[in-house]
């Protein structure tokens, strides 16, 4: 129970002989249970009632090695009745880490396949032998001591042989100078080429795709001859318009011929352009890029890249850190990291620069159709015309289709009127024979 | 093309002898056009292109009735070497209505099956004979005439007669009064039972719910027990805890016996409370409202009353502009919203009410075990709940299985050292005798 005066008394609570598993629960602070139902809770009587001996046995930290139990059917039942050999030869890993942790843990360092020992100089040297792939670093980084692990580990250290497989890894690493960091900073240098390759692709799409919408020809006589369309077809509020919306000209397709209704205005309007404006049909010759700058997403890129600044910041500041440090023999970290941050540097200017130049182009574009380019994102922008584009692409081949259709029927027609003619020949001759025949009739 | 003057002088925009299809485009507001590529871009030249004949024949607001064109084989054929008979006696609509709009338009009203005058009845009725289905009515509220339909029929009302099936319909309905606001109230009207049965549960879930953990027994004492085994297992920070946060609760089961993994530190608590602490079993008796109020999402809720309430207020105030209109032959809106009001009313005052309480309840519980109500939401709070009450269910099965399993085992073993008893003393008789045969021994 918690008293509710300013300072709580400690608890007696029985204290086990030799350390337990944990249980990694949230204690709630002491200053929150005032008015909680915690005030009327009172464990210490519990204390009376619990058969503390067998919750010893049973949560011990010294756990048997694992293998032992790979079987659980007979050898189960065998410890079973064995329960009372704790301390005998068959208890010899201590593990104080947390159950699941462990497990998961434990598969990491085995498909690692390197002691504790290679890991660490592995670490020490930046992966000079490279001996760490991308991945189990990306898992390493879920395994770094926690000030509680490291804490717990420290109180068993005089029993460093004895401990589990997991507990022992987290202990060596936990003595690794700025093991995190390092880790960290390693982590950052193997992805960032790798990161930079996916990011500039993106950046180069907006700039070109802005540089293509404002510069193409085609799109602009496009334009005015759907706003001819328009202007023709739109009567009172909608009709006489000096422009449209980019958003429009996926609207295109929605009004249909009266005489026809597979055929919209769409249709129409490629057959007249192929006819009257035959240049305009190189739009997606004009637009390459519009196709990948529809993909992307600026929040999530600005936000790429801004992960890409704050890690190589967090690799500089552990630079210097480093630098303050009197090196321990093996570690590599100041030199091959400062070669790193010159070179990386240099390349995440570049993106940068860039990015400033894609964005000032983007504005640039969307202000162009009467957009504007806050209230609009790239994907959102180029989307309109990568939307558009596909259209046309699929109204065109319908048309090549219905032209082709009509051909075909055009020559059967022919065909069959030709074949008619010849039999009606064939006929008149074939009469005519007859009426010879009939008049010099001698068949056998 | 947009001379950058204040004013835009009216461009020369031919225009067509019959009224055309339109185009359902968004005009670039002539303020914003200064700086965009419409500033250069010329439409009336292309005119002069453009073949506005063909133009004006294949887009005709008047167009040919539907189901002559149902089979498109060969009929089309011969309509499209009659291109020319427009005018004549297949052309009989008149439509002005944007293609798709109408389509759909068309679809809803063939599958309602009323006449024009039937639906304005139903719809001035506030549909007293319940002609208008609640998904009908839904339907029709995606179509209520827009200001530029309206003008456009408004233009053409003379030929009311020639008017497509949809193009008329939306034309009768816009000669309702407050025809928008009537299907509004109509269709609030018709689903008003309906979401309060919706919600009302919801609100008195998190009720009772609140009520059951601010009150279980069981649950402080399982709380007092748990307590008891973190305090004894954890040492350091980790220990000696006055109280700890729920979402602790769905930790246990993380916590494994070193003498077998497959029993959790759950598992063990169960059997030492159905030993020692019987009546906690009762838990699930004690929460049995958890599992329905840990599915409520607050914001939802409070979204959804937030809508009932905002109709609400949209009839009171339709019904206020009702009563001072001169009302038309056979109009019943007022005297059957009158009543629906005070009726509607009082139910959602009692939800309200309802939600108040529960809303406190719940504050109050949350604060109970030490959490802050603005920081989860019920969902959250009651889901840690719900999820151990769960695992407690499985683990308690899974003792069972356990506890069979042994018995069963060890029925076997002692029915096979039964057998084993028998065989041995059947053995043992058989040897006697084969030991007093030996000694009088005529066999065949």
């Amino acid at each position: 129970g918690a008293p509710l005066g300013p300072s709580l008394k400690k608890k007696n609570i029985p204290q086990p002989t030799n350390p337990l598993k944990s249980f990694n629960w949230s204690k709630l602070p002491e200053n929150k249970l005032s008015g909680t139902l915690w005030v009327d809770v009172d464990d210490t009587k519990v204390f009376k009632i619990l058969d503390l001996d067998d919750i010893e046995r049973t949560f011990s930290a010294y756990q048997r090695q694992q293998d032992f139990f790979m079987n659980n059917g007979i050898k189960q039942k065998e410890t079973e009745t064995n329960e009372d050999t704790l301390g005998s030869k068959k208890v010899k890993e201590l593990s104080v880490i947390d159950g699941r942790r462990a497990q998961n843990c434990n598969i990491l360092l085995s498909r690692l396949k390197l002691s504790n020992d290679e890991i660490k100089r592995a670490i020490l040297t930046m992966d000079e032998q490279e001996d760490l792939p991308k991945d189990m670093l990306e898992q390493l980084l879920k395994f770094i001591p926690e000030k509680s692990d490291i804490d717990l580990l420290e109180e068993h250290k005089h029993a460093l042989d004895r401990m589990a497989k997991a507990d022992r890894f987290l202990f060596e690493m936990s003595r690794i100078n700025h093991y995190q960091q390092r880790l960290q900073s390693l982590y950052f240098k193997k992805k960032f080429a790798e990161r930079v390759a996916e990011v500039k692709p993106k950046v180069e799409a907006i700039r070109s795709a802005s540089k293509e919408v404002l510069h193409s020809k085609s799109l602009k006589q496009f334009l005015e001859v759907v706003l001819a369309f328009g202007n023709y077809m739109n009567k009172g509020q909608r009709g006489n318009a000096y422009g449209f919306k980019i958003s429009s000209l996926n609207k295109i397709a929605d009004t249909k011929s009266s005489i026809d209704k597979n055929i919209t205005l769409l249709h129409y309007l490629i057959t007249v352009v192929e006819k009257k404006y035959p240049k305009i049909l190189n739009l997606h010759e004009e637009l390459k890029s519009i196709p990948e700058a529809a993909k992307v997403n600026m929040t999530e890129l600005d936000k790429e890249i801004s992960t890409l600044r704050t890690g190589l910041k967090a690799v500089e500041s552990e630079l210097d850190f480093q630098k303050n440090q009197s090196s321990q023999p093996g570690d590599k970290f100041v030199s091959v990291v400062s070669q790193f941050i010159t070179v990386a540097g240099f390349s995440f200017s570049d993106v940068e620069d860039l990015l400033t130049e894609s964005k000032d182009l983007f504005v640039k574009s969307a202000k162009h159709f009467g957009e504007e380019a806050n209230k609009m994102q790239p994907d959102e922008f180029f989307g309109m015309f990568d939307q558009f584009l596909q259209a046309l692409s699929e109204a065109k081949q319908e048309n090549e289709n219905i032209r082709k259709r009509k051909e075909e029927e055009e020559r059967r027609a022919r065909m069959e009127a030709q074949l008619k003619e010849q039999r009606d020949r064939e006929r008149k001759a074939r009469k005519a024979k007859e009426n010879g025949e009939e008049e010099g009739e001698f068949d056998d």
